[in-house]
């Protein structure tokens, strides 16, 4: 009896997204996973990407077991828009955003049901799903509200990137630099340090150690450059401390990265970053290449990973586009799924 | 007939300052060079450090190849306190701060004089530079007034790290990341361009690619994630290419550090990164490993670099402090000198 298995959704019909699942599938990095999406779509993907890769419609998500070796899996979304596979490459597409979300929200009813272990996600586009009049900006937040009933109060949710080397947890995100500086509360960073602990538990970590960046060069040299890690960061780390949560800092952001990096000849002193910022905790993630960067959404009932990357419309049909990062997402889901 | 000696300041005697230099002479790894520095301490270093590394006083500084292999030639500082030997380690000692800033005036004395090729200063400690009365927060506002007569004009200076992978030239240093977003003007992030392209061709690179990083996440996305790419650093970046320069962005600052970055299996795209905070540019340098960092004073008339740490008052008199940085910035001053 095999595991329930991966979802991954399909992503935006005019972008990478279908091509790299194919890739992903034809290397054979994707066993016992099946993609949410669009038969039609993904059998233009398979003929981009050549080789004669087999897309298979499935209904029934335990059988896979039986497919051939390479071949792709689709359970059919429902109400997708009809024309869908004739959706150019590379162009913002209302009917490839509807789409879009509709595969994400079907995934998601197939993990809450149980059906499905975990969800990874292909790259969407934000304007496609706004022409599309889909009520969420992204990912995140259309996932936060999917995974709980409706009226329910939505999960506090944080996005961590990682890759073999270092797994840092974001406290703000796509906001500019000076809004990111008022965003950083005590409660923002108490929250985050919370979700952190918890999520890498769950994941198996046993008493994770976590580090906590500052705001300012220094961490602010003990007030003159900024006071934030006195009045914000420091009483957090504290609080945390008393929940008997294993973390430390503020430490100075630029040496901080460095200390968590985990590679053979480097043994990492924390198993987690908090970053105050997007690119504080982004910068060192992606230094040694982007497609080994995995996003973890962290705080939802259920695992999600996706690439570290866009929709790539400059590649989109090509069959050009690198699959790594989406393959990684597929290994870090399964691993964080147990 | 040898080039100039390079002139290696002996930084804050409480710090490992003594210690590193003796152990980079001692590794061969810093030939034709002087101490700039006080014999007596240089002594205790080498007591420290152990070995029987020899300290030789030298008064003249073309007769260095005659020194026995790892020796320590030291060039006594004048008016130094008398018991400068007795600061005990590991403590912010007025005297320490008071002969720190005397070697650095009188290194830069010999490097105007052009007896001197380039200067390596060893870490100091603004505390103790403050206790002693110095004018100057530090080494790089100190060299900047000493680099021309009394009344002249100070150069713009910016500071650059360095590694073997990676350059950044930071157009804000060291104040708040609230202050660091004030400071980030047209005019500061021109400036910044302009040296950092000039003192790349100064050390011989031709016509050296620039890249400038954006401030906001994603470079501010179009305006989504604020506006001073559009307002202030794109523009600049208009102007510096009217000027010539070849230079390109702003980018996403969580990728260019990435693409920039020159290893063996992946040419950098470009050869210089200006960053906009502290923090932005030196976690991707430091990212790899602190010891092989080197800071690098752009816009002075000559060559200054320095390691990328600092007093490391917990390790001074243990003899277990690393010099590789030093090296590195020893090997790095002797590049950019030519």
């Amino acid at each position: 009896m095999s595991a329930a298995p991966l979802l991954l959704t399909m992503g935006d019909a005019a972008g990478i997204g279908p091509e790299i699942l194919v890739r992903a599938f034809a290397s054979g990095e994707a066993a016992n996973a099946v993609v949410v999406g669009d038969v039609p779509v993904m059998r233009r993907a398979a003929g981009v990407v050549g080789g004669g890769c087999l897309v298979v419609p499935v209904d029934c998500l335990d059988r896979l077991d039986r497919l051939p070796h390479g071949a792709v899996p689709v359970l059919q979304a429902k109400d997708l828009p009809a024309d869908l596979c004739e959706v150019p490459f590379g162009h913002v597409d209302a009917r490839a955003g509807a789409a879009a979300a509709a595969c994400i929200r079907e995934a998601v009813q197939w993990v809450r049901a149980g059906v499905g272990r975990a969800i990874v996600t292909a790259p969407i586009h934000k304007e496609a799903l706004s022409a599309a009049g889909v009520p969420y900006p992204g990912h995140t937040e259309m996932l936060q509200a999917l995974s709980v009933d409706p009226g329910q109060p939505l999960p506090p949710v944080r996005m961590m990137l990682a890759n073999d080397e270092l797994r840092t947890v974001l406290v703000t995100i796509h906001m500019s630099l000076r809004r990111a500086i008022d965003a950083v509360t005590f409660e923002g960073v108490l929250k985050t340090i919370r979700i952190a602990d918890a999520s890498m538990r769950r994941f198996g970590l046993g008493r994770p150690r976590v580090a906590v960046a500052g705001l300012n060069p220094h961490a602010g040299e003990g007030g003159l450059f900024g006071d934030e890690e006195l009045r914000l960061i420091g009483p957090a780390v504290e609080a945390a401390r008393a929940e008997g949560i294993e973390v430390t800092g503020p430490f100075a952001p630029d040496t901080v990265f460095m200390r968590a990096r985990h590679a053979a000849d480097h043994p990492g002193e924390f198993d987690v970053v908090v970053a105050m910022t997007h690119d504080h905790g982004l910068i060192p993630v992606k230094y040694l290449g982007v497609e080994q960067g995995v996003n973890v959404t962290l705080g939802l009932p259920f695992v999600r990973t996706s690439p570290d990357h866009g929709t790539a419309f400059d590649l989109a049909g090509t069959g050009r586009a690198d699959p790594s990062s989406l393959v990684a997402a597929v290994r870090m889901a399964r691993v964080l799924a147990g």
